[in-house]
């Protein structure tokens, strides 16, 4: 019999996204959920809400506590200290292609230790040599991964990957959603959508 | 001894507010933390972010998963299945002056009121008769209360409270605030702020 399934959208420069990051592989093993990793991009769907860049910029008040939460969920979680990455959000497409590109199996240890370069060691997730070594640091080969990740479709993925984000109603990160479609936005809503896939599967 | 404090900031239009105002009177006495219930208008804070209505209506794949949330929310919580109220939100003027005129005793008591009738029974809770049914049902001298709510030292009150929210960083409801000004937003932290409330304490 085959596990339950969730998918677990996430943008690279949305911090709650690294905490569902950071969380998700001993929930699902617990609830016995197989997670399907899908990176995706934000930056498209906030531009057609008419956003030109993260809400937690454009309104200061909901930004501010946002980086405050984020400061005590790291507590919590058992995280190191948050580091606010310079400029915020850090441009996230790069690190989605190449994780895209990657093999299944190969995504959640490079997806977290992308994360963990931009908001714990505040690293510029846009910049080549950084994935690279990010890839080299997760035990994979960092020249094909990068090759891999500039090929036609790959960027055809992800555009892909975007789009059925939308038309899944996507309209933050990360999102969870089951295999009859019902969506969990938010890191506060990982453990619902698990126990509601484990009830669907 | 006295108990450490914390301030519940909640808009009657809210729906999440309302999850918090079913759910923070256990919580509290769980946690010995003394709750002063705020009640507030969000209207202006989204007027001055340069939104004419509720972000959930301002951006629809947001407002549909945030009923569908809420639907899944209601059946966890033990709550009676939601209805939405029609037109969404609400105009809560009325019933913030009523609850901000009333004794800090009979406060918690109306607000559960009207917001069970406005998302368990979708009563429009703009409307006098309601408003007026709901402090008889909750024990308070209706007519004093109605005509108490009109007191041009209530409405002041009420817009004191409108701007010492915005002052104190608050964007969306509910808030939850402790002592040292630690501001916690939405219900899923509830949890959270009360433990902080009675670290400080």
């Amino acid at each position: 019999m085959s596990k339950p399934k969730l998918t677990f959208w996430y943008e690279f420069a949305s911090p709650y996204s690294w905490l569902a990051a950071e969380r998700i592989e001993a929930l699902a093993a617990a609830a016995g959920v197989e997670i399907d990793w899908r990176p995706f991009l934000l930056g498209p769907i906030f531009v057609a809400q008419g956003w030109t860049t993260s809400p937690f910029n454009l309104y200061p008040a909901k930004g501010n506590n946002m980086w405050r939460d984020m400061e005590r969920l790291c507590a919590r979680t058992g995280l190191p200290p948050l580091t606010r990455p310079d400029p915020f959000p850090q441009n996230s497409l790069l690190a989605a292609r190449v994780a895209t590109a990657l093999p299944d199996a190969s995504r959640p240890a490079f997806t977290r230790a992308v994360y963990r370069a931009e908001f714990t060691h505040k690293q510029p997730i846009a910049d080549r040599t950084v994935i690279a070594r990010l890839l080299r640091d997760s035990g994979v080969d960092a020249d094909a991964a990068m090759a891999a990740a500039e090929l036609p479709e790959t960027k055809a993925a992800l555009r892909n990957a975007i789009e059925q984000a939308r038309s899944l109603g996507i309209y933050g990160a990360p999102s969870f959603i089951t295999a009859s479609g019902e969506l969990f936005w938010g890191n506060d809503r990982l453990e619902q959508a698990l126990a509601w896939a484990r009830e669907e599967g």
